[in-house]
């Protein structure tokens, strides 16, 4: 088998890569196809965002920890976020399942549930989609598609040397709360006697478990009249993103060490694993956070943003990619995100 | 465990109705959401089409004989073949696949040629997506995005008294190649070192492995300025369309059994099989053609159209839905489509 390449040779995003590089397009209305996080199509008044993703169990999510009304809310919205991702707003969601038997009515109700809450929240109408079963694990797969006023879309691509660098929210938690829930995994398979002890990591576990797409942000910034000139949501870790932007854009980063946003629970319960916080919020991944450049003119309204942090700047790509330490150390940043093989 | 009601109790089509019956919907774009071949949101100057279909392996196709390129055609084709039931044009697709790491490289590029082979055929950019792992079958989800002028679109629901009930291609041919496909591969479970004697089936083989979607009959209907009263494709089985047909449109139908169009090989192989040739054609499924209805006074038009057969009529709801044989006897039509559980 000489002519065989693995999976792992290639990693998530080299296989994408390499499976779409031969996509040609041939409708006039199609603006971006693969690489962003979403799809851009030219409606005339407006762009269209289209975004898919799949949650697989076993890969995505463990059902030994992941109640399934949190699993349907997540699913939606994840997808929200890929929209949100563009400076868009998603309006409507398809939702295919593949679910097996040993799942009752009632645990696809929970699932639905849970999206139906996610779509309530988000202002998202449901308009489709496929039940069918599956031979083994359960296999949710979403597309969210939503619309961006032409002149506020934000690429991946339009950093510009000097932008500032910004995160929302908080990072880390996510990893934390997943962490605390395969520890009490670990304890229960070895003592299933032992009652998982869950308390007081609330913040961290609503992290993991039922993150938020930041459509607050994103009203935020149309209120104050900023334009990102790029974006994307950190499903795979800061890290990995920074880089992601880096690439599309041409541009090298700073990102400062002291600037992360922790919240204090996640430093603490870092710490207790052992874990530093910042690489935490570097690496960790699923905060669904957004992060984005803004130009340097922009600075007094992203500065006074409530929810919003300036974490850096853009730098010349012969620069490279680095985190800055408060003494002045500077490492290079490389994706330590999900892999996905 | 007195409140476990399991899946098959209600079906597929049941569990999507009871899953999606509480929806609300509160985007004022969005004109229809579940319940017909693709969702439809209005656009201003046309419908928006969009339709997500999920294909699992070991339900919906046996890797055991399912060439990976045909795997990916069909998985396009069948999402097109969905906007085609809408009268409408498919302009966009996104592609999610898990898949486990026993696939290698090589095997996803096949299913990948398969898919943009389809893409080119039916003028369709493939434009997002995600690939994820799997910890075990092969998933494919695709979500197609179409178009239709808003005078033009054609629902389940539009079937009047008297309109005639119409089908393109035939039928019953994807079913028999299915079974010619179970047949060897018994035989190979049974005797490894005999080799699948598939010779002189290529007609039905394709049909269930590499189905078209009917892109070329919208065209004709366009062409010919007839916009159908109702419409869906045929994924299920004639048998199980038609009703969907009488319930969603309140009508009742009568499908006169000597008019259903059913290929030479097909009626050959049934008698082989010791099977209704025209039973084939009602309860086989996975055909992908066109079942609509039409005005009589498209009665010309329709009768000189070519690859379009008129096999009925619609009745009144009272009179139910009847498979009509030549002597005159009727039987009630009853779903014997693919179960999904």
């Amino acid at each position: 088998m000489s002519d065989r390449t693995e999976l792992n040779d290639l990693g998530e995003f080299g296989l994408i890569e390499h499976l779409t590089k031969n996509i040609e397009h041939v409708q006039p209305s199609t603006v971006l196809g693969v690489g962003d996080d979403a799809a851009v199509i030219d409606r005339g008044d407006f762009y269209e965002l289209v975004s898919s993703d799949m949650l697989v169990e076993g890969v995505h999510f463990d059902m030994g920890y992941t109640p399934l009304k949190h699993l349907g809310y997540k699913s939606i919205a994840v997808n929200v976020s890929d929209i949100c991702a563009m400076n868009g707003r998603c309006e409507h969601v398809t939702v295919s399942i593949a679910v097996s038997n040993r799942f009752s009515v009632e645990a696809l109700e929970e699932i639905y549930g849970g999206m139906l809450l996610a779509c309530t929240a988000y202002g998202v109408d449901l308009v489709g989609g496929d039940t069918s079963s599956s031979l083994s694990g359960l296999v949710i797969s979403v597309t969210a598609i939503g619309r961006v006023a032409k002149d506020k879309i934000a690429y991946r691509s339009g950093a510009k040397e000097h932008d500032l660098l910004c995160v929302s929210g908080d990072l880390g938690a996510a990893y934390i709360g997943l962490q605390i829930l395969e520890r009490e995994k670990q304890i229960w398979k070895e003592n299933p006697g032992v009652q998982p002890d869950l308390e007081g990591h609330d913040y961290v576990l609503e992290r993991f478990l039922k993150p938020d797409a930041r459509v607050d942000i994103i009203a935020r910034l149309a209120e104050k009249g900023v334009v990102p000139t790029s974006m994307m949501d950190i499903s795979d870790g800061l890290g990995s993103e920074v880089l992601h932007i880096c690439k599309q854009s041409k541009v090298g980063v700073k990102v400062f060490e002291e600037k992360l946003p922790i919240d204090a629970t996640v430093t603490t319960q870092a710490q207790e694993f052992k874990l530093e916080p910042s690489l935490c919020a570097m690496n960790g991944g699923e905060d669904y956070e957004l992060l984005f450049t803004v130009d340097q003119k922009d600075f007094e309204k992203i500065n006074l943003m409530e929810g919003v942090r300036i974490i850096g700047h853009i730098a010349d790509a012969t620069d490279g990619a680095t985190l800055v330490y408060p003494r002045g150390e500077e490492i290079f940043i490389k994706a330590q995100g999900w892999k996905a093989f």
